[in-house]
This record gives C-alpha cells, sequence and structure tokens, in this order.
C-alpha cells in the first residue's frame, strides 16, 4: 500500500471556508506563562471567528487589560488515512460587549457549562492559513 | 434539555492515559514569530510523547537550536454534546537520535507524506493537565 500523502497550502478563503464547515476548534493562548489550548465551539459571522470560552478560565478577564493575540486551529483528520486538512486564524481576540449580538451568539454557540467565565469573543483573522493532505496519486 | 456540563480538572497520570487512548494531536510551537499548531501523530513511550512531523516544517531544525518548549494538545470532544475530554503536555521537544528508537518510531508513527522536513521528536512531559467535560446529573 502507498501510504505517501501530498501537502497543499490553502489560500485564505478555503481555510476559512473549512473552518466555517464544523463547529468546533482549539483557541491557543498564554495562561499564566503555559500554554493553554482548549477546545471550543465556534461560528463565523461577517468574516470573523466568535467563539465562546465558557470551559475555561477567560482569555479576556477585565477591561484593564489589552486584546491579545490568539490562534484558533481546527481540523478534519482521518486518523486511518491521516488525510484530511488543518485550518489556524491568527489575530486580535475582543470581547463582545454589544448586548444584542452577544445574546445572538449565545444562542448560536451553546456552551451549557455553569461556568461564571462565560466570556463571548471575536477574533478578527489578520492571518488564516491552512493545508489539505491528500492521498498520493495513482499512477 | 439540560444542556449543563460539569468540568472536572484531571490529574496527571489520567491525562496520560486519555493522551495514549488517541493516535493523534496537534503540536503548537512558535514559526517565524507565527504559532504553527499541526496535527501529527503521537504514541506514548515510557513516559514520553513520541510525534513525527513530516507534515510540517522541522520544529527542530539543526543541532545548533536549542530544544524548545512545546506544547502537544489532544482531545476527544462530542460536536453535538460537547462533552468530552482535552489534555495539554508541556515540556522540552527533542529529536530522536538513536538509529534504532528512530526506525522503530517511525514504524509506529506511519505518517506517509514524503517530505523532506521528516523528524521524530521526543516531548519529556514536564507538565501534563487535563480536562473532562461530562454531561450534568440528573436530578
Amino acid at each position: 500500500m502507498d501510504n505517501r500523502r501530498m501537502l497543499e497550502e490553502l489560500p485564505r478563503q478555503e481555510a476559512l471556508r473549512l473552518l466555517a464547515s464544523v463547529t468546533m476548534g482549539r483557541v491557543v493562548f498564554t495562561q499564566r506563562t503555559l500554554p493553554a489550548i482548549p477546545p471550543v465551539p465556534h461560528i463565523l459571522d461577517e468574516g470573523d471567528v466568535i467563539i465562546r470560552t465558557s470551559l475555561t478560565t477567560p482569555i479576556v478577564g477585565t477591561t484593564e487589560q489589552s486584546d491579545p493575540v490568539v490562534a484558533y486551529e481546527a481540523d478534519e483528520i482521518d486518523a486511518d488515512t491521516r488525510t484530511g486538512w488543518s485550518v489556524v486564524v491568527t489575530g486580535v481576540a475582543q470581547p463582545v460587549r454589544d448586548p444584542l449580538d452577544r445574546a445572538r451568539y449565545e444562542a448560536l454557540l451553546d456552551c451549557g457549562a455553569d461556568d461564571p467565565a462565560d466570556c463571548v469573543l471575536r477574533i478578527r483573522p489578520e492571518i488564516a492559513t491552512g493545508l489539505r493532505v491528500t492521498p498520493y496519486p495513482e499512477n
């Protein structure tokens, strides 16, 4: 069996399209000098990635903190064939403060967990990259 | 429907046990000042996490580079119920140079892709943390 695979870098629009096709990813940030990579739900709204972080301590805790740059990753990789795609978006994360927007996002991003740290964040994708891994073409 | 969920922090041994129960995760490091989070295959061997990074440019490229600290994440989250677990291991990543070890790991960590950047790395889990998300108990 030929296990070789081909790698293809994806353009921004294709990376964002794939990200919009799934409902969960992982937000990467630093928490007390250690890397935190919690899985969270997301949606895309007008080109921004909206996430809800009730499953973690907050990324953006108080208005005194400056808006941090975070990375957001999602992938769909078949564990057997190891083919699929992965996408990383990097950008500033800002809390969604508008009450109407926030209520709409909360309804879409069910988090359930009874956690006072609940926070809806908007990530503006300054950079969006992706990689697709496909089977090597047969001769 | 009660969508609430409970969060439980996992002890180190349970985090490593869950990590060993799956075959892929994501290694987090910095590449040209940007976060890289590629999915890669892993195994656990005598408490270390062994990964193979043929799908990316190398984390540890040359012997001149000092051994970087990386984070490694794996999870199993049900997209519908949003219950499951996630684990993060943090530690120094070092290339596996012993030819016998390397051959053994390469056989176990099928990467397939025809990529000259192929590299087998050992991560010593200085820190291993995990989170389990379970349904809220019914009254």
